[in-house]
């Protein structure tokens, strides 16, 4: 956190990895359903509450530049994905409990 | 889930909690800030999404009717305090290396 901006989250973690696999800001906010203008400042966002940056800009050139991901970028995403199979195990017994007792979606 | 409201989370579990010390909506309401309008509709959300009710009225007598949570109520706040230490505990590896990575707050 710095400022009160949320640093990570499900979709900036789903941003970051949709820029790995792309190349390029743009292309992962078309394949999420972000407008450019929102991909841009979440990648702003975890750029500025971070020590050093998750997202850097590749040279330009005719297409434009494209946008990669730092090591640390790439350490962060994997280690996000890392928690959300840990929590997803660790709360299974209660989970399944919560869940048998609520009402199935309408 | 019952028609996309949320069944369940930190805030809707503080006010279980709340009216289970306090025996009352607009006590609990008042303890954590909340609007009376406001706990009802959390309290009622929960009571629609779960098979049975979480919380219940009590007799109203002189005072007006209070408020406690059923068995189920007590259940499901328990089990949701136990998955928030099972996770806790579950991700200290990562998280540390995300927390030391993040610029300290300004």
């Amino acid at each position: 956190m710095a400022d009160d901006q949320i640093a990570l989250g499900p979709g900036k973690v789903d941003l970051l990895e949709a820029i790995n696999h792309t190349g390029s800001i743009s292309r992962a906010a078309m394949g999420l359903g972000l407008s450019y203008r929102r991909a841009w400042t979440l990648v702003d966002t975890m750029n500025r509450c971070f020590k050093s940056a998750l997202v850097e800009g590749s040279a330009g050139g005719k297409q434009g530049g494209g946008a990669h991901l730092t090591p640390l970028g790439k350490q962060i995403a994997e280690l996000y994905r890392a928690m959300e199979i840990r929590t997803d195990t660790a709360i299974q017994k209660e989970w399944k409990i919560i869940k048998r007792s609520l009402k199935p979606p309408e």
